[in-house]
C-alpha cells in the first residue's frame, strides 16, 4: 500500500505569516500522498473581540454559541482554509479545502449536555473517506480545517487533534497512514524545560510508565491519547514534533508505534 | 451526453432563510447532474459595518481592499458556502464547497487598473474542468462561492454570474451544459413593471432587436451579454428567472439559445 501522510498544523504556524509561507512551501513538495488538517490559531479570538461576541473557554475549550460558530466558520473554514488552498496551489501543490461537511466527509454528534454545555461542538462519529480517496488518487492534496457536521445540516467545531487523527483512520484501509503532529516543541520532552530532551521513540509499554512517572501529564495526556487511539486503530506511526520533524533528516521528535 | 445543470442564485434567496431552505430541498431533488453557484448578499456589508470597514462601491461594484477581501472570504467562502453544503447534506445531496482556488478550478487575473482600481477583483481567465468533472462523474455536487484566485497564491472576488457562465462554459465538453440564472423577476420583460409579460424565448436574432427598441437596458445587459457568450460557447440553453422555473413546470420565465 502506498503512504499517506496526514499532517496538522496549529496556531503557532498558522498565526505566523513567515513561518506558515515556509511550511507551506516544504509541504508542497512531499511527493507522497498528503492530507493537511490545520487548526485556527488566534483569528477567531481576534474577531470575536472585534465583533463584541464574548469568548468563553472552559478548560481550555472554547464553548461554541451561535455567534462563536458563525465566526469559527468565516475564519477557520473562509479566511484561513482558502488563503492555505491558493498558497498551496501557487507552489504547484493542487489542494482542496474541506469542513466535514463537504462531501460528507467527517460526520460528528452534537457533544451531550452533561454538567457544561458546549454548544455547537462535535465530537467525531465517523469517517467517510470515499470521496478523499478519490482525490487523493487523483494527485488532490485535501485541506481540513476544525469543522464537522451532524449530517442535519448543523455545523460544529471540532478539535482538530481529533479529525486529524480520524482521517488516519478512517484513510487506512487505502493507504499506510502516517500521522504528524507539529506543534512548538521539539516532541515529548524528558524535560519540560530541556527541548533537547525528547523522548524519540514511545510504544504501548514505554507510554504507560511515562504516564505512571509523570512525565506525560496535562496538555500533552489527550494529545498522546489521540496518538495511541490512532495506532490502535491500523495507523502505521504518529509522529509529534516541530514542522522541521517534515524536511529534516537531522531533526530529532517522537516516534510513536504499537511496539 | 448528459446533460449538467448550473444553477446561480443571488442575494434574495440567500438572505432569506425560509426561501434559501426551500430552494435547497428542491435542488437536491434534481436527479441530473448538478453544480451551484451562490452570490453573496447582504451579509458581507452587514459584517463591513460591524468591523468598521468602509464599503466602497463603483457603478454598482464592490470596490475590493485587503479588508474587504478578507471579509468576501469569511462570508462567502465560510458562512454562506458551509452554511448551504451543510444544508444539502441533511437533504441528502452530497455537496462540496469550491473556491476558483480549490482544486485550482477557476483561475483569474487580477482587473487592470485603468481609471478605477477596482483592488481584490479577479477576470476569469480559465476554468480547469478535470477535478469538477471527477466529482460529477462520482455523484458529487460541486458548490461554488463568488471567489477565484491567479495561481499566484491571490484570492480574487468575481462576479458570480461570470463564474456560472464560464463553468457552464468549461464543463461542456463533458455535458451538455444548461444554465439557470435564479433572480426576482420572472426573466426579461416586455414591460419592466409587469411581472406578467414574460419574453418565454430569446434567440440572437430577437436579442438584437430587443436591445435597439430598448426594452433590454441597464442591469439586464451585463445579465444577457453573459447569456449569450455562453451560448455562444457551447452550453446548450440559458434560462432567467424565478427559481420556481426549475421545479415548477407551470412556471414562465425565459430561455435564451442561440437560434
Amino acid at each position: 500500500m502506498e503512504t499517506l501522510k496526514v499532517i496538522k498544523i496549529g496556531g503557532n504556524i498558522i498565526d505566523d505569516e513567515a513561518a506558515l509561507d515556509a511550511f507551506l512551501s516544504e509541504f508542497s513538495k512531499i511527493k507522497s500522498p498528503k492530507l493537511l488538517v490545520h487548526g485556527g490559531g488566534k483569528l477567531a479570538t481576534q474577531l470575536s473581540k472585534q465583533m463584541n461576541v464574548e469568548v468563553k473557554m472552559v478548560d481550555g475549550r472554547r464553548v461554541t454559541d451561535q455567534d462563536t460558530l458563525d465566526i469559527i466558520t468565516m475564519v477557520y473554514a473562509g479566511k484561513i482554509n482558502k488563503q492555505i488552498v491558493a498558497k498551496l496551489q501557487s507552489k504547484q501543490c493542487n489542494a482542496l479545502g474541506f469542513t466535514g461537511a463537504d462531501g460528507n466527509s467527517i460526520v460528528s454528534d452534537k457533544r451531550p449536555v452533561k454538567t457544561i454545555d458546549y454548544g455547537f461542538v462535535g465530537d467525531v462519529k465517523h469517517v467517510n473517506p470515499a470521496v478523499l480517496n478519490l482525490l487523493l488518487e487523483n494527485g488532490i492534496t485535501p485541506v481540513f480545517c476544525a469543522i464537522t457536521h451532524d449530517e442535519k445540516g448543523q455545523l460544529l467545531n471540532t478539535n482538530a487533534d481529533t479529525i486529524a487523527s480520524e482521517l488516519a483512520i478512517g484513510l487506512a484501509s487505502f493507504y499506510q497512514t502516517e500521522l504528524y503532529y507539529c506543534f512548538e516543541k521539539n516532541g515529548v520532552l524528558q524535560d519540560i524545560n530541556d527541548d533537547n530532551s525528547v523522548i524519540e521513540h514511545i510504544n504501548t509499554t514505554a507510554y504507560e510508565k511515562l504516564v505512571e512517572d509523570g512525565i506525560i501529564s496535562d496538555g500533552m495526556l489527550p494529545k498522546l491519547n489521540n496518538c495511541f487511539h490512532a495506532i490502535q486503530k491500523n495507523v502505521k506511526k504518529v509522529c509529534i514534533g516541530k514542522p522541521e520533524m517534515l524536511f529534516d533528516a537531522s531533526s530529532k521528535f517522537t516516534t510513536i508505534t504499537a511496539d
